[in-house]
This record gives structure tokens, sequence and C-alpha cells, in this order.
């Protein structure tokens, strides 16, 4: 399994992913699920990958290579990196998408394996603004909007409550930083298949690089110390709720 | 879809359900998921279901069938209120789920649908201690110990995470009652699917009676108080937590 979930809010965007992969709980490796393209001062990217490792794998593979054929063998291609837009960025992942799914859809399913996939796309160029989009197997994708302003992909169910609760397209993105934390920390709680080290990412507005980029390991004491304080208030709060009147 | 959580502590055992069903998001209707029984001093059941609902409603019709035959009828059939213990109402309520599932399984998977079933049985008979069963589609079931004391069937992701970092074998009765309203209230807000009234049952040890036994309506004032007066100290505990390290 996997989690990832980003968070856009109107001073950035903030990415968060686990690094842990299934084949069958018998069978657990690491692989890191995020995906950075960077030409700073012109254009940040950052995209996180669920589903079929084969799949998502092959994807950046294969945007990867575009982006050699056109900067190291000058061949004119459509990379992330050269299109003009956000958007195309989007739809050049969904087109990929698409071909690993004729590639590979019908055999893997017959060998009773999902060949579903999602990946997560968040950045900005110089001169737009910061966008977050989803792709979905289909090769088709949506953005975020301020009525919509999170995306999480994999087990996304233990981690969604927090996110209802506090995210508002307002938060300081050092809250949002909070927010991904406390939602992974309760969804690796309850899914094994969820696990650590993290890796995170955050856009802010207008940086067009990077603001943060690191890997949280299994002992990071910032993330230890979210992890315990979150265990201690929630049972707190809990603690001095008023109990339900039964009558 | 559905929600039920049982939750049983060293005081006793806690229920709550959701009513609201679904054939598709367009099909929505209200049946209670809870049904009891009992003979207060003697023994007192409580059983919630989730799944297919032709299979829990004969299941739960059947069980009232045999009562009527043993008590009205005079007939010498086992019944949920007639047999020993509680194990033994377990293993009542598996074999209705496999006759269903004999009867049913095959015609409702051909037209697509799922014909899996769960039930919970909590109870306590005079003489023995309360306990705690979940009983799978295939009429197996397993037991509640203090090392796992809540069960959930239907849509448990949700209100998972709360459970595990409140409720302890020690937890007191009115505590468990505020954790499963929690629980609850975190799920409705994530999926439409899981919706008010609700029903709440509890059994405290060793008064073979119910102790609380009611229907939650939408506009009940103490479950509003304790859905607001959480959201509001979760947000200010979220608020104190010290932001993350990122050096």
């Amino acid at each position: 399994m996997t989690y990832c979930v980003a968070v856009k809010v109107d001073a950035g965007i903030v990415m968060l992913s686990d690094t842990r992969t299934n084949a069958g709980l018998d069978n657990i490796s690491r692989f890191s699920k995020m995906f950075t393209f960077e030409n700073p001062g012109e254009r940040v990217i950052c995209m996180m990958s669920a589903g079929n490792l084969s799949v998502t794998q092959g994807i950046m593979s294969k945007l990867r290579r575009e982006i050699q054929k056109a900067e190291v063998e000058g061949i004119d291609v459509p990379t992330v990196l050269n299109v003009k837009t956000l958007y195309q960025v989007a739809r050049l992942v969904g087109d990929e998408m698409q071909k690993m799914q004729e590639r590979y859809r019908e055999p893997v399913t017959t060998q009773g394996i999902s060949a579903d996939a999602s990946v997560l796309i968040a950045g900005q160029r110089a001169g737009g603004k910061p966008r977050l989009f989803l792709v979905y197997s289909a090769g088709n994708f949506i953005e975020a909007t301020r009525d919509t302003p999170f995306f999480q992909i994999g087990e996304h169910k233990y981690g969604k409550p927090i996110l209802d609760r506090v995210i508002t397209p307002s938060a300081a993105i050092e809250d949002v930083i909070k927010a991904v934390c406390v939602s992974m920390e309760s969804t690796m709680r309850s899914n094994l298949s969820v696990g650590m080290p993290l890796d995170m990412a955050v856009i802010e507005n207008d940086a067009i690089a990077f603001s943060h980029h690191r890997r949280i390991e299994a002992d990071d004491l910032g993330f230890a110390q979210i992890a315990r304080g979150w265990n201690q208030r929630l049972k707190a709060a809990f603690d001095e709720l008023p109990k339900l009147e039964t009558t």
C-alpha cells in the first residue's frame, strides 16, 4: 500500500509520501514514491505515485528519458521541463499513463493483479500559479481548487478526518506541514503497509524552488515530537469533552 | 454503506450503529442495523449488521421466528434466548449466515452485487461474562479480547484512529460512549453513505439488561454538543502542537 497526500493552500503546496511497497504482506520493500523535476527559477515540479509499481516506475522512467533526449541529445521532444504549462505537464503524465495501461493492463489483470495507478502532480512555473493535479489510471486528471484543497492517493481514509477538520485555503504552510504529518501518523498506526521513512516537499508560492525537500527517517526527532505531542493533546482534548447526555 | 462499532471494556460493552442503507447513491433508505434480544435478569443480547441487507434481514427474521416457535408454539428449537452460552448464540448466527449465503450468494453475485455480510454480537447471560463476537460471511466468528477491545463493521477506516488512541480495557463506560460518538461523527463527515439517526446500546457488567438503549436523532442536542465540542477541541489541540522542525 501507499499513502501520499498533497495540500494546496493560498501560500503554496505541501506534499508528503511514505516509502513502503508490498506485493503481499510477506514481501515488503522500500521505494520512494516522490519524484522531483526542477529548473530553479523557471519551474519546480513534484510528483507522487500510488498503485501498481511497475506502471508508475515506467511512467517516471519515460519522463526522465524524454528530458535526457531533449537536454543532452538535443532532440525536440516535449518534456515536463519544456512544455509551456503545468496543465501540459499533467497531459504528458496522463499520456504516459495511458501508454503503460495499454501495454500492461490486460496481462497484469490476467494475473489477478491490479494495474491501477495514480499520480499527484504539484508545481509552479515562472509566470504561472502553483497547481495541483491528480492523474487517474485512465490518464484523465482533475485539479485541486479552493473547495477541495487536498488530494490523497493510496490508503486515504485513516488520515482524512484530520485534514477535513483543519485544512482551509488560508492555512499557513507550517500548519499544513503539521497536518500532513498528523494525517500520515494516523495512517501508519492503522495500516502496517504504510511506513517510514517519509518524503516531504514544500513549494511556497513564487519561490519556483523547493523551500523544503527532505527525507524524514524513522528516528526523526521532529516527526516523533509531532506524533507524541498529537497523541497527548488528542487524549487531553478527549478527556475534556463533556460526556453524552443519555437521558 | 454502514458503520457499526462495538467496544468491550472491563466495565461492559457499548454499541453504536448508523441507519443509512443504499443501493447506489441515488437509492438511499433508512434501516436500523441494531437488533436486541432480551430476557431481563437472564440474558441480554445486542446484534448489529453490515453488508447485504437481504442477507442480514433474513438472518434476523429467522432468529426471531425461532424464538416465536419456542416461546409461543412450544416447539423445541434452539434460539438465541434459550441456548446455554453466548458462544452458542454466535454459532446459531453463524449457522444462519451460512444458510443465507448458500441460498443467495451465487444468484446475488451473478447480478454483480456483493452478498457479503457481517454481524456483531454483544451480550451477557446470568452466570456468564459479557462477550463480543464478530460473525463473518462464511459463518465463522472471532471474539474480542483485551488486546483487541473493539470491532467495527462497514465503513471502519475513518473512525478507527480515534478508537486506537483512546480505548483501553480500563476505560469508563461514559468515555467509551464519547469515543464511539466521535468515531461515528468522523465517519459521517467523510462518507455520505453513513448517516443519522444512530442506535446506541450499552450493556454494563452483570446488569443483564440494557443500561442505555436509545435512538439518537439528527437533532439530538447531546450528540451535537459532542460533535461541536470535539471539533473545537481538536482544532485547539492542533493549534497548540509545535511545528515540525524542518532543519
